[in-house]
């Protein structure tokens, strides 16, 4: 992640441990991005508290290159109103999927990545998600009390 | 409460114990009930499983007395395919105030309730309530662990 | 048609002559009525003037006879703030569909019936209906000149 | 009017006599020509007979110029699968405004002008606009018989 929105510096997962983190990865143009996901991921920035849970926009897509720019992002930024920061991912060199979607395994847009206190990923969903069941997620992850960080398959 | 659907028996907050309840009231003929207040309830019965969350129903109204009755409430419950135990509420003698919603001061409907695993209420909800941060409300009462139940204000 | 709401008086066809009708009917428990029927009847009601289309409300059932009553439309005609007149359909001795929905074949709720300015029945929908749709046939028949009447298969 | 999509050839409204015109403005950033705008003239395109009624979409934008190019147009035309015509509105040299937004007066996005079968301009709307409403003019337009054409102010 390079270009960021809404934020003075580029976040990094190890400067969140400790709250839960929702990492939100939508595409200007993907109709179910606009439609539900994008506005989810405002929602749940407006329902958490910062201290609990941080919500991260990662702009991210596989196709129409072309079309994106740091430009076409800030102004659907503004337009949308949205207030989270967000970050512009990275083409990758060697692949088409962008360097964060690929590093989360994420098969398109959009898609919601759960990472608990401790830096654990745990949920990863394609597609719209029911607020109720996410709200329930989060809700309860932020519960968890802090475990000695695991070992292995921490998210960076 | 004495008149029960979608159970065999009443039940009885003391025999939920363990289990986060939600008690949603609600009006067959109050807009906002059947718009917002029942498909919800119906989600949070969805959504969650049955040993760790207890949606129980209240029908209950502060007027329009004479348009009710069992039959109105068993053909609304077949015409919207609920499945969570759903209670007609009890008039009271004293006061236009249905029983239950007396005792739990509701203010009208739909209203929301949410008891925790110890049977204290945790909150009162007035009008839709956004299912992101119901969930979220919910899914952090199914976390905590059981507590030493308090000496006061329990609910029954 | 016999109790009226929302009328000083029971409405015939034949006094509505050179007007647009629209019949809409509903039953108080059919969530696709609540969902979808009403509310659109509402708006077309809200749409259009007076002098060019008539909307008329008609409660009707096939089944659940025992759970409705004057009371009960009374009461949701009052809790849904509707405008438009409202009739409580006959049961019919000899049937279990009532009087107006079966001289108007309709096959149960929400059906909406489009009749033209010379009385004319235009159209038969059951089930929801796109606003659009309904939105330009309706302004079409708004814009037909008075033809001579038909002589047969007028609607009363 | 320029770049085009989904058609063969640049339209002319005086190519298109007869029939009525629905113009429909919007941005791909803004957001309520995504959620009302843009969908609402893919159904009014659906629910007509192209003999009957045209429908053309003009992105047009007042800012963020440098976001735009005809690749994203490109690319929003595909993913959210819109059938009818679109140009790409041109910059003014003398005005931020563009050209063809300036010259049916239009204020913003979403914008909806409907022309009848003789070029004239019937009705301007800024901001989303009723299905219902938009539908019963559109359906009164369609029934009007061809006038004289009018000597003045015609919509070229």
């Amino acid at each position: 992640m390079q270009t960021w929105f809404n934020t003075d510096r580029p976040l990094l997962l190890s400067g969140l441990r400790g709250r839960v983190v929702v990492l939100a990865a939508f595409q200007v143009l993907c109709p179910q991005s606009i439609g539900a996901g994008v506005p989810q991921a405002q929602r749940i920035y407006d329902t958490f508290e910062p201290k609990d849970v941080a919500v991260i926009g990662l702009h991210a897509t596989f196709e129409h290159h072309d079309a994106f720019s740091a430009a076409v992002l800030k102004a659907f930024i503004h337009e949308y109103r949205l207030k989270f920061p967000i970050a512009l991912d990275q083409p990758n060199a060697a692949s088409p999927i962008p360097q964060t979607m690929e590093r989360y395994k994420m098969r398109g847009t959009p898609s919601l990545v759960l990472i608990d206190r401790n830096g654990l990923v745990r949920k990863h969903a394609f597609g719209p998600v029911d607020d109720l069941r996410i709200g329930a997620e989060i809700g309860a992850l932020t519960q968890e009390t802090d475990a000695v960080a695991p070992a292995q398959s921490s998210a960076a």
